[in-house]
């Protein structure tokens, strides 16, 4: 499609998958101008989100190639249109998941974009003019205003661009299940790029976190490097009959199928799980602790615009980015090769503008 | 344990299954003198609730043999305890699925003694004096003032029955999640116990009810007969894409082992499906229409005592009772065969009385 719109003249180096063998290689493709209501980035960050994988290999079936993934975007803004009265050339800004929605419908009219059922993303998308919306593992980016958010000063552009999607993953359920009040007991299933960012959010809350894992070595790091209180190994029934009915909330971004029983026992009665990661089978739900524990599991895909913004400047007043691994564009299909193993402290980060200094 | 507990001196005649082989026969046995806080009521009907097959089979694994079920209790008070106020001899009268619970946790405190850690059931329990509790299959019953509720005048005490448990494991979640406001769309997933007592509530609150079930011929019973607003066929995939994201909650009643997701894209975003049902094995939860609509999955069992008189109150104002079937005592094993192949519309009750005149 976007071979036939007109106004597709700027040409930019990026990366794309060609087919599902999901591999990498540099694509030169076009962008629209920049309209009245767009912004125009030079792209210098780029998270690597398990979704671009799922993605660049077809998991879904709903990839159309060549795809451009990356929607974890940072940079600076270096043209705005004319109708654009909150950006300037220079600031340093973001670009999430989401690149277009009909602007009409309740959800739009809330900021809460991402539930308009007419939502295109940043990659694997159809904007408006009907083309294909290529994402940010490339040089540049036209975005219209409403779906871009301000960085604020204070975060490094390269750690704060997985808060563009991991980041607002786990704040907006904590904050529309109220999981922001001081002493409240907050459990966090699984401490990968979403799980790191939700013991920081829950710390920043002043709630006391609870890591949940099969894996008994990630204690030391969970309470060391990233400030949990406490560590339940789910593998192990002592200490999970130990945290019975001890949680108020649970984050849980485990994106392998599991059993979501011995979980929700850890929770108080009328306590709340959300499950933010997005297993490709069914998770099992034994109706038993739900129903005896007037318990909820409740789903939530990344956030509003309004909300992405409250996210970051929240995190710009408490500190809070990932923990990444800068990687040159050269490095991405390695780097999406340890994604798909786990083998990643928690997000790997594309320094896009070190492509020329090789 | 009971025969060693020396004030459990009142003869009764019950009916109990012995074995797992779950066949209900005449059983004589003793119940305790009527304490200060206990009341004394003659048993006039007893509902016959999918439970007590569970129960009478041990297909949980935890049947107490001989088991007497029953916990749909309606009669009459014969004595109260000088303790007792809000009672008197004459008064008519229901017990539920609660006998005991600890009193001082702060579910007990709250009047939401289904969630005490410590509760007890009305059969198949442990009592406070270590006796094993004995359920409403039986002609008397003494039960602590606290776990009775009063039944308006104007309902009949044998469609009521049921009201003690069928018909509060519907009320307390629909007035928890807010499923009382005029002009919202309920929808109610199985056409049985639950079901149809979960309609009559949603008319009563004003609400547009929607029975969603695989049997396109229960379709004039469930508007004409139960007054729902509208139908859908969960095997008719053209039926539920036209459902698509219209209710705002749903109960779901299915005692099978079935996969919430069709059901969840029923749902408007945000919008809650409460379990009710028990299934034993656990329900397919997949991830993409719980996170993609922000819903919600709860569960719910039973209620606390206030809100079950609360409920029962509400069932008098709008002459809410279950349609039922009537049946002597000696039709037990019938009847629970019939419930095991879900043949009956919508309830059994034990007409208790009825054995003297055979």
């Amino acid at each position: 499609m976007k071979e036939t719109t007109p106004n597709h003249t700027q040409t930019v180096d990026g990366w794309a998958a060609r087919d599902s063998s999901g591999k990498i290689t540099p694509f030169v493709f076009k962008r629209r101008e920049n309209g009245v209501d767009d912004v125009t980035i030079k792209i210098l960050y780029c998270g690597i989100c398990h979704t671009d994988l799922h993605h660049v290999r077809d998991d879904w079936g709903i990839t159309m190639y060549p795809v451009v993934p990356g929607h974890e975007i940072t940079g600076v803004i270096t043209k705005v249109g004319s109708n654009v009265t909150n950006f300037k050339a220079g600031d340093r800004v973001g670009v999430g998941c989401l690149a277009a929605s009909c602007l009409e419908c309740e959800f739009c009219k809330a900021s809460e974009e991402n539930y308009c059922d007419k939502v295109q993303f940043t990659y694997n998308g159809i904007f408006w003019d009907g083309s294909i919306t290529y994402g940010g593992y490339s040089k540049m980016l036209v975005a219209d205003k409403r779906y871009v958010v301000h960085v604020p000063d204070s975060l490094p552009l390269d750690a704060a661009a997985p808060l563009l999607c991991a980041g607002i993953t786990v704040f907006s359920p904590m904050k529309h299940y109220n999981m922001s009040q001081p002493g409240k007991k907050l459990g966090v299933v699984g401490l990968g790029g979403l799980g790191h960012v939700a013991i920081k959010f829950g710390k920043a809350f002043g709630l006391h976190v609870t890591v949940i894992s099969t894996s008994p070595s990630k204690e030391k790091e969970a309470k060391e490097r990233l400030g949990a209180d406490d560590f339940i190994v789910s593998t192990d029934p002592k200490s999970m009959k130990r945290g019975a009915r001890s949680l108020d909330y649970i984050i849980d971004t485990a994106a392998a199928k599991h059993s979501l029983g011995p979980i929700l026992e850890l929770l108080t009665v009328r306590g709340t799980l959300v499950l933010v990661g997005a297993p490709d089978q069914p998770v099992d739900l034994p109706s038993f602790p739900l129903i005896f524990g007037k318990r909820n599991v409740a789903g939530s895909v990344i956030g509003g615009m309004k909300e992405t913004q409250e996210m970051l400047d929240f995190c710009g007043e408490h500190n809070i980015t990932c923990d990444i691994e800068l990687v040159k564009p050269d490095y991405i299909n390695e780097a999406l090769d340890r994604v798909a193993r786990n083998d990643v402290r928690y997000r790997f980060v594309i320094d896009i503008d070190a492509t020329s200094e090789h």
